[in-house]
């Protein structure tokens, strides 16, 4: 593998791990636990495994011996930055501990646990991908480990490989996965531990026990970057509007906290727009009204963060989808519309949707009613991934503009540039708070495993604190767990964590927008640095800052 | 202005000169010049400016005075990073040789000149934008400085702010312009120097004397680290192909050094299409059939780099836009066409154009070739710009990939998805080689002011060695002069630099494309580093290491 001076430069980076993970370790148990929601009926499916006490490791001084052990890992999902170094963290302890101990990783995913495709994570390889991004190590994938059929299929390699514990690397779907896998194992006296932890650049895995999940801080400063070096043209051109889409899945926190970062003139929150219940043209009104503020101050400049979810979020469009996807699935559509033209497909739908649904699906540019009406997924659902948010928007605000400037509301020119940043920042190399955060997660998860626990993720709080403080332990899955409907099903998930509106890091942003938009506030973070003064390299997100000065 | 902590950490640093521009500065001047080609027409063009010596600045050991003396300067078109450096080394020299000296920054590029808009660089103003990105200091614009009322409305401006010398800093037609203003007011004994600089991240101004334009190194660098962040997704997820267009205008040099820094599976450089008269169906070809090669072993994902002028290199599609240009001229083409809808129109266009051209049309996609037809820019020219060169060919490939599964000769699965570069790095705060060599390029452009030189161009080079060794000066810039056609007339300008297919760049591309095609040989340049090691932050593109190592 040819390297680069800075990954060359970046291998011999020294993560800081928390006091409590040096060298000795012992462990602090707390009381037993509940489930956040729904304690019987997740009690009822978790014999095994519910109530187990919070963990915490601390320093000991007395030193341990540790029989050796073979571990496996797993990389479940969308790529985060730091995924190695969780791996990297395992190894280093699980070596530490015993150098006779091993540590497989299974391939492409959790399909690689059920396919038997595995390889040993040996000292060479691991070197190799120190501090780096990606999940190139061993890869990654979005198999889902459901069945007892997976279960007992990756119980035949774990029994081969003489693997005694599994660490799964997730976002929240994968991590209620691993509970219900460390159930099972418990329950059928397997032997074999399973434990989690908290992947994902969404932001969307977090409550009272995890702060963050990994990768959140990397990919936010590397969007951050070009957001303000976008920014930075915008003010020196002073002639585009930069519709910006940011990934993110359903929940904002992404733009959020690349807002706090840049400060730009405009940044949609959907779980404002949902919670405000919010149509299409209500957003457009907002954007172009402010379009027009700056336009009047000459300013014919300004820059959009859209986040990826945004358009679900809009009740009007939730609802027209919706009805699609049930008027579509019709034997009636399937034959009505087979062999016909995007135009004819679009007629015979606005036939027959609900007056209300129809007006929705008119309001829309004629581009995006084709795209609802004819690109399906597999399941023959709305593909709203695919809508380019940032173009409809850009284009319905042009529209809005005309008629105002028609009503002498707006005089100015609208020139507007669209961009969609998401696969720019999942594989970014960690910065020095993601590679510390995460090296940590992996200690912690080898000590989890060393003192025999199962059914917990691995967690590392007060990381707004330099990394010496940080405090690393355990906390038992069914904690987060509550009852949520999946494909018309009562399952126990873990909690998805939208945007609070009542939380600080959303009270920051709306305290200040209104300034943000009249004026050009921009601020421009730059790229990552991994060697800098410490007030450069060494922060945290603003969102998990203001959090946790609550 | 509120301040990222980097950039905070950023301002202090004091970027390195060469030796020769350290201190007492003494000019050592060279023969009389000759222009690169068409010397009697030039030297009949530019009689007070033709001929001069080139010069070079080195240390001297005696300290000299200097009056007092009022400079203009100008940003002039495109942003590049480092702009704002060029600006504080011309401000330091000159408060340095006399306190009393003042500088005019005018506003929104040439145009300020022109409408005297204006304000006076103070130390205050200069220090908030030491080693920043942008140009935001003072703003740009593309009024071209063409005609003689413009050069006399400057010279008022100039007269009443007792300003002797003006800087326009830009790229090759902004610094050709800069050359005639430079004769005009020499040859009205208007006691005006005209000093340029060379700027562009496109990297075409570069010749015998000129190494390299600035912005060309942070630029590449700012979208290598995406790039490279995108390839380890690739790696990663082993299920996209990556079509990633980067800005450059007609020249390939953006794609071209990216492909150097990163090893992508694919490369298109205009030039060679160009010079093999390539079809687009030769290209799509090429990269279809190593789509096809990586997943016979399994890879079914790669990443393939687009240079912006791509469309405009192929003979054929050239051969139609200018077909198309004057066909929808025509009286009969507007009336025609007037009210018509899009198919409509480019089925009267089909059944109006040369067999030859129609078949090109045809072999594009459909919404491709209602954008030929319908979207005309101020002049009626075809918007190849907005051309979505990215996504014509992905479908393109996706159709050929098609064809060749049918005929058994491709077993895959082809995920495109889309990126386009630009606005994302001409912004970006400098690198240390950018901002030492803006810095340096500033400090040159006060020597040659404080000499009395006009109709020069500052020049910094031996830019691969440490910034010490570096040799500073300046070109008459009727040295880099030649006779093109321009809007059907001969004009002297500055030779644009296209890939040299002879090159070292192009060759050391060229010897390892089947390699990184076949394999996968992704390199992660990794965010820009501003206080690393050395050999992290202290390089030049590999570009200019490879043509000065000739």
């Amino acid at each position: 593998m040819e390297k680069s001076a800075l990954q060359k430069a970046r291998a011999a980076y020294q993560p800081k791990l928390p006091l409590g993970l040096r060298g000795n370790v012992s462990i602090k148990e707390g009381a037993p636990t509940e489930s956040v929601a729904d304690q019987a009926e997740i009690k009822a499916l978790f014999p095994n495994t519910y109530g187990l006490p919070l963990i915490e490791f601390v320093h000991a001084t007395e030193a341990r011996t540790y029989a050796p052990m073979n571990v496996g890992v797993i990389l479940s999902g969308g790529q985060a930055p730091g995924g190695h170094n969780v791996i990297c963290g395992i190894f280093d302890e699980l070596k530490r501990q015993n150098p006779e101990s091993r540590l497989y990783g299974f391939l492409m995913g959790p399909g690689g646990l059920v396919d038997h495709k595995y390889k040993e994570l040996t000292a060479e390889l691991i070197d190799e991908y120190r501090n780096t991004g990606g999940f190139d190590m061993i890869g990654s994938g979005r198999t889902k480990l459901e069945k007892v059929s997976q279960y007992e299929s990756g119980l035949a390699i774990l029994r081969e490989l003489n693997i005694k514990a599994l660490v799964i690397i997730g976002g929240d779907d994968s991590n209620t996965n691993a509970c219900a896998l460390a159930e099972y194992y418990a329950a059928q006296g397997a032997g074999v531990q399973v434990i989690g932890c908290p992947k994902t650049i969404d932001g969307d895995l977090k409550n009272e026990q995890i702060e963050t999940s990994f990768g959140f801080d990397t990919a936010c400063k590397t969007y951050a970057e070009v957001i303000g070096n976008i920014q930075r043209d915008a003010n020196s051109a002073r002639k585009y509007w930069h519709f910006i889409k940011l990934m993110g899945r359903s929940a904002s926190h992404i733009a959020l906290e690349c807002a706090l970062q840049c400060q730009p003139n405009v940044t949609i929150v959907s779980e404002e727009v949902e919670a405000k219940e919010q149509s299409l043209d209500d957003i457009v009104s907002y954007i172009a009204g402010i379009v027009a503020e700056r336009a009047a101050k000459g300013n014919n400049f300004g820059t959009v963060l859209i986040p990826e979810g945004l358009i679900e979020f809009v009740p009007a469009i939730k609802k027209l989808i919706k009805e699609l996807n049930d008027l579509l699935a019709t034997t009636e559509a399937v034959e009505a519309t087979a062999g016909k033209s995007g135009e004819e497909v679009v007629a015979w739908v606005k036939a027959h949707l609900q007056a209300d649904n129809c007006a929705t699906l008119e309001s829309l540019p004629a581009g995006v009613q084709k795209q609802l009406a004819l690109d399906r997924d597999p399941h023959g659902n709305v593909q709203v991934s695919l809508i380019e948010t940032e173009k409809l928007l850009s284009e319905m605000v042009g529209k809005k503009l005309a008629e105002m400037a028609e009503a002498k509301e707006y005089v100015g020119k609208f020139s507007p540039l669209h961009h969609f940043f998401g696969y720019e920042g999942r594989c970014a190399a960690p910065s020095n708070y993601d590679a510390d955060y995460c090296y940590a997660l992996g200690t912690s998860a080898a000590q989890l495993i060393a003192n025999g626990k199962t059914g917990y993720m691995a967690i590392v709080t007060n990381t707004t604190a330099p990394a010496a403080e940080w405090v690393a332990g355990g906390v038992p899955i069914t904690m987060m767990l509550n009852m949520e409907k999946r494909s018309g099903e009562m399952k126990p998930v873990i909690k998805k964590a939208l945007v609070d509106l009542n939380g600080a890091p959303f009270k920051t942003f709306a305290a200040q927008r209104d300034k943000w938009a009249a004026e050009t506030c921009y601020v421009y973070p730059g790229p990552i640095q991994y060697f800098g003064p410490t007030e450069v390299c060494d922060q945290c997100t603003v969102t998990l800052k203001l959090e946790q000065a609550k």
